[in-house]
């Protein structure tokens, strides 16, 4: 099966958004071995569009597009492929149903170029939008897989994943199948990284081994191709043992987690909870704790505490330490560590104070972060890292580094 | 002229990167009128990259490429291209030298493949590369340019801005320039927008208007084309008057701003300070705040208040208001905006609880979302909403909304 992903809408030709969807799809069907050889992006226009249709089929015999679903003029992704197919639109009465839900539970007039939105192809395979109102459809003619899939991320991907992988899986030969695990690290360079393990990626065919870097972490991609899924299987777990031989002490996860994902985890196996002072994160910490559904079983909340008068007021930290050592301190992380501990009563506390730039701050160059933890009954400690990048990258950095502290100390 | 944007590998096609160097070219040139109307993704070989060079070729006269300059057998960009177009590559001196350098200076070895990288197609521009090895290059043969920019961001974006776009300025006509400016909505859907100026946008030829949702917001390009500055300016400013009159009340701001940057200088032209109490959003709308910089001159801090614990405790939300009403309730918002605002002696408190879901919350459906907004010196208002979407979504589109009221109010 050899895919091709066409995006449809002249806003990512503007430039105003960049294709995640090809990206996100793409991640997905690698893993199981379906190659993608072409991605296309063409703007809102029927006769572009019919003829990026045409240059896909002759290529490629699963065509998946994204955007075009919506209810304005300017989406004409279904009507164009249905025309080009000959085949007729029809409601679909499920999604039909949901649209007009929605706007009875909003108490909005629904226009009527809604109703367009639950047009899907006779015959197809309708893929449920569980997040939004246009439903994807996939149809298989003359040998080649359409999917069609909205353009938002927040719809597409869960129905990708939830409902369009079935659909491919189920067209897809066993002989062909791969699987991949991506194995994560933190603490270690790329570079350094792939020079401890040079000559193994090199020597190493079946699963091929892939490193990548991105935002202060490391992955290593281990891809096998074998008929059997034992065997795989098999493959995969020989290999990871190889790697974590030489590098297992930088290992944090895989796949999809997150250092976050992965620190949460271990403080709900310890019964522990967490509460957390941030300065310069501002509030991106447990904005990332949060966004995983269920932490309110570990995570109590905390203090953003932007200004110094927070942090003398609210958190409690000695005036004289602000005066003395400033807000970009050691003694300043561990006061907020220890403070927030106690004020949230909870087992752990984490701060994090330092300068996310573009300006210096107290004479410390951007970058220049300190994390203070505090543990009930061990003494409160205080980390510096001086991390490299802009405001958002040394943010970003930061809450990992932070939740990476943790993890250790519990493992 | 139309353009094209070819990105060349592999690491795309698996879903390892997004394609933003597409994003960040096309922004640029849609900036100075030119259209691009298609982006292809292709992976590192020769034969699938010669084909889709011969399909950009039939369909458009710029053909930009990203990637495949650098130094391994799998960047073959440059070789290709040199074939295909029966050109020969030649060593750039300039090039060349800087290479070595950069080896010197690091007290490296240079390995011979590095030569490689400074070879460009004879007769070209060539593009220096101030932050990287590989030069980029730009050839017109046969009436279409062919431009070769290196992948990585960090030595394209410079690259492209500084020698790319004076390359393809020089290759245009003054006759073909445009410009856009793009509105920006809140609070209106994007079918109610579009069916309130329906027969606006039809008749509207120059500028054009398109709009486009994303995240519970709704824009507005206009795009004006016309070879004098002035008259370009003029045609935008009458369309914009003419939507405004319609639709006015949703307007929030121009371009690339954001609900939350505007609020914030609402906030600090009105030299008042803002502080936040957050439970289901769990420390987004701060961290939005504080990713812009300089935003300390206005904001205090504030308080995660995940646990109902935290929110009796720290933020003093009477106990009785959680017992009667629940956390998820137009008095537990209002009390968290009053308690925060005092607490941490600011002019304006605004707090979030509600239920982001998966799962619902003391009866109340995922999505349902209270926002408190406490002014010093006025009643304190809640505002119910119900948010469509997931998790994410939810949390988003709540702190948007939040931003939008706080923004209302000050205007």
């Amino acid at each position: 099966m050899n895919g091709e992903i066409i995006a449809v809408g002249s806003e990512l030709l503007l430039g105003q958004i960049a294709n995640t969807n090809a990206k996100f799809i793409s991640q997905q069907l690698a893993g199981i071995g379906v190659n993608v050889f072409y991605h296309t992006v063409v703007g809102d226009n029927a006769e572009r569009l019919k003829r990026a249709v045409e240059i896909a089929e002759s290529r490629s015999n699963l065509i998946i597009f994204t955007g075009g679903l919506g209810p304005t003029k300017d989406d004409l992704t279904k009507e164009t492929i249905a025309n080009h197919l000959g085949v007729k639109l029809v409601h679909n009465e499920a999604a039909l149903g949901s649209i007009e839900e929605f706007f009875r539970k909003r108490n909005v007039t629904m226009t009527p170029n809604n109703r367009k939105q639950a047009l899907v192809f006779e015959h197809a395979e309708v893929l449920p939008n569980d997040t939004g109102m246009a439903p994807g459809m996939v149809l298989t003619k003359n040998e080649i897989t359409y999917m069609l899939l909205p353009g938002p991320p927040s719809e597409m991907e869960p129905m990708f994943s939830n409902y369009g992988m079935k659909a491919i899986l189920n067209r897809l030969e066993s002989i062909d199948r791969i699987e991949s695990r991506v194995l994560r690290f933190f603490g270690i360079g790329e570079s350094t990284l792939e020079h401890t393990l040079e000559d193994f990626i090199d020597q190493q065919t079946n699963p091929t081994i892939a490193p990548l870097a991105s935002d202060g972490e490391v992955t290593l991609r281990l891809t096998a191709k074998h008929p059997s899924d034992l065997e795989r299987r098999r493959l995969l777990d020989e290999t990871e043992a190889k790697i974590m031989e030489r590098v297992g002490e930088f290992f944090y996860g895989y796949d999809e987690t997150t250092i976050i994902k992965e620190m949460g985890n271990l403080i709900e196996s310890n019964n522990m909870t967490l509460s957390v002072a941030e300065s310069l994160t501002g509030g991106l910490f447990q904005e990332e704790v949060t966004s995983i559904a269920g932490v309110s079983k570990w995570f109590q909340g905390g203090i953003v505490s932007y200004s110094p008068e927070i942090k003398i007021n609210v958190l409690g930290v000695n005036p004289d330490t602000v005066e003395t050592y400033g807000v970009v301190s050691k003694e300043c992380a561990m006061e907020m560590a220890e403070n927030v501990r106690k004020l949230m009563d909870t087992d752990i506390g984490i701060s994090f104070t330092g300068v996310a730039g573009p300006a210096s701050l107290e004479g410390k160059e951007p970058g220049s972060v300190y994390i203070g933890v505090s543990f009930k009954n061990k003494p409160t400690a205080s980390h510096f890292v001086l991390l490299p990048g802009n405001r958002e990258t040394v943010r970003v950095r930061a809450v990992k580094t932070g939740a990476w502290y943790i993890l250790k100390e519990l493992r």
